[in-house]
């Protein structure tokens, strides 16, 4: 019996309906993270949120809307914190970096490393390039597109030398560095012999950060 | 019925060993390419090769084996022409140049991208970072960590002003940023509204090689 189900106490929606809801959010990106959409069932989730089944279906109908939900939480919050750093640089006035527009892109990701749920859906999110629920696609664009153009048209102010197709082609470069030195650190730490320290937030992000703006600084390919 | 079991004619090994081996391969890459290794069942690729599940467990064993040997396959291939390319360049006994060494790392690995089979591994390999199997980091070690140790030298050789640590962490940017633009080529297509040609693999590789390329030559990073 879940403690979110003994507070009830009357008709309508039940009491503690945050706490019981980030409760089962958090136990199925927990979840999904580690067994991936297709591998996780809704009786996973419901014992580890240690409620009833009738209560994830009262909040988020089917496996398909919770996995949306749990995307849509944190993946909203890294693309408006993307958007906010960079428009208080753009507020500045000053002409664009390319170092500190790569810092407000990767930065909200990267802090995500700082929590364990943050950590879950960081893996989660890897998952979703290769294993991907039907509506994957769909849901990424629906996060991130909107923000990526507006990295895009910010990278090419900071390096007016990039066409719109080469930019587009290094905003992908960019996410695929970060994305796998992010999920596949454990490779890193093994191949290197300890000599990199992915528990590190700060070398990960200097690391990561000198790499690709010296990337998206490169010339452009001759066609 | 297969073609295969009907060819058999006697006690013994079955004639045709080598193509029905590869036939049975080529079935197993394409569904685990398709559906991961946790959602793929033997019975699945039986159907596939179009043979019977006693040929299968016949040449391979168990689902794990054959997953091994359909990884090992192109795998080794790939690590194999990294490396005989690195050789070749360094036989010319000029300083090596980055660029070079970054063409020899990438091209047997976007190569692969002209058939139907070398795109499916590609699928499957981008998958092992995010739903592996268990024993997936172990057998991505043993193919490709040699030759990752030999580029990490090569790296540092034509950009001498890379510490070990940074070479490493380069390194494992470079592989993510040529694995994302690889596996996730649909993204890149539909974001820049069709302005980039993933199927163009010219393109493909001299955009990629650039980026790279920056990344590496990118100053140390301070700490």
């Amino acid at each position: 019996m879940s403690r979110v189900k003994k507070r009830r106490s009357g008709p309508g929606r039940p009491e503690g309906e945050s706490f019981a809801r980030e409760r089962i959010l958090n136990a199925a990106e927990a979840t999904f993270a580690d067994h991936g959409y297709a591998g996780t069932s809704l009786r996973q989730i419901v014992e580890r949120a240690n409620v009833t089944q009738a209560l994830v279906t009262y909040y988020f109908g089917s496996k398909d809307a919770l996995f949306k939900e749990v995307f849509l939480r944190r993946g909203r919050e890294i693309a408006l914190k993307r958007q906010q750093a960079l428009q208080a640089l753009q507020a500045k006035g000053k002409p664009l970096v390319l170092r500190d527009v790569v810092a407000c892109y990767l930065g909200p990701a990267l802090e995500m490393r700082r929590t364990r749920e943050g950590r879950s859906f960081i893996r989660l999110q890897s998952r979703m390039h290769t294993e991907p629920p039907r509506f994957a696609e769909q849901l990424r664009r629906e996060v991130y597109d909107h923000t990526a153009r507006e990295f895009h048209a910010a990278f090419r102010e900071a390096a007016p030398h990039l066409s719109a197709r080469t930019a587009y082609w290094r905003l992908i470069l960019v996410i695929g560095a970060y994305l796998y030195a992010h999920s596949d650190a454990h490779r890193l730490e093994k191949m290197s012999g300890g000599l990199c320290n992915t528990r590190d937030l700060d070398e990960m992000l200097e690391q990561i950060t000198a790499f690709v703006v010296g990337g998206l600084s490169a010339p452009e390919p001759k066609a």
